[in-house]
């Protein structure tokens, strides 16, 4: 798999070093997310939504909680630019000008396609739901027919893509490294649990392993 | 301090229950965030990026390392969307079809201004500092002019601005009840540090009590 050289938008000429267009990177940013904005255009005015999303090798798969305010007045597929951004820590500098944050982002342009046919619909939301949380959709019922009909989920290739990562402490002005002040990272992690069961749990299932294990770091 | 009444585009059709125009909530869920996703229209495109974020009464001030690409053939104020997301937690169904998240966001459209003046300029980096962890401007060297020359700060008002909340367990159809699957919730929460300090620390400065207690929840 390979994504095309990248066009003049994704090509970023601020801080070349933390650019990446390699499709391993890319792929790891989105996979470690749970949640992407997708901006377009409505009416000649930008609107920008927070939404699931889920990759398949490369296509990229959007939940359409929301779509109904992408899909007003639309007809066939919209123009997105979508930002995954995942917030690794704080960089403190001993001067305000170079305080920073570690991150890893992904900004993608495409064109995002509402899904039709039922089959690959099917498919898009096991992706979604097993996003959420691995071997999931083996532990919940399967939609009916009249589900999968309220469900809007859209696709776009991922194609135009860059990633952006910034890791490691402060760069600093050498002047300013004997000034009395603390420099450093604080990195940031995330936890999960511990899980709350539903009251109304019929025969006590055990909480699934993927649910104890669940270590995702991105947002 | 109050924003104006619910304009059609912030106005939510779907799920009404979650959404709330009440400024202290908006202001909370902004306040517990570092980053906002800005989107905007280049050429008819939309366009959208990751920022840092913080908010002074009813200003939003975004950080301009990436304004470059905001800025690029643009005079005067730019339209944007806003979008500052918090993921709290999983919310797990025994249907694919209610698998959720717990999550805190604040949507808002305004225009965005450039700031000039340079105390405006240095009241706005100092908030933004301090947003990034508390009492920081008092712990680092403040920027030189030059430095401030170089950094571009914009700023909207908070006035068009709606938050969606999602909290508690799966809304699950009764007929899925007594379905053998685990259900609940799986909640999410931040944590930082070890601090990492800078090798060349002259003299040992103790790590300030704003980075050891540290714990904002938002990214």
């Amino acid at each position: 798999m390979s994504h095309a050289s990248p066009t003049s938008r994704v090509r970023t000429t601020r801080k070349p070093k933390q650019a990446s267009y390699d499709v391993e990177t890319i792929n790891s940013i989105l996979d470690d997310a749970l949640v992407a904005h997708v901006a377009f255009v409505r009416d000649g005015h930008p609107v920008v939504i927070p939404t699931l999303q889920a990759r398949d090798g490369d296509r990229l798969y959007l939940h359409g909680s929301s779509a109904g305010q992408m899909l007003r007045d639309i007809a066939g597929g919209i123009e997105v630019c979508i930002a995954v951004t995942l917030l690794d820590g704080l960089v403190l500098a001993r001067s305000a000008f170079e305080q920073n944050v570690n991150y890893r982002s992904v900004v993608l342009y495409g064109v995002a396609n509402v899904i039709d046919d039922p089959d690959e619909k099917l498919a898009a939301l096991r992706a979604l739901t097993n996003q959420l949380i691995p071997e999931r959709w083996d532990q919940c019922r399967h939609p009916s027919r009249q589900e999968l009909k309220g469900t809007t989920i859209m696709w776009l290739a991922i194609a135009e893509a860059s990633a952006k990562i910034r890791t490691g402490g402060p760069t600093e002005n050498p002047d300013d490294i004997g000034l009395p002040f603390w420099a450093g990272e604080l990195p940031r992690r995330v936890v999960w649990g511990p899980p709350q069961p539903e009251p109304d749990l019929t025969d006590s299932p055990p909480v699934p392993p993927a649910v104890l294990a669940y270590a995702r770091q991105g947002s």
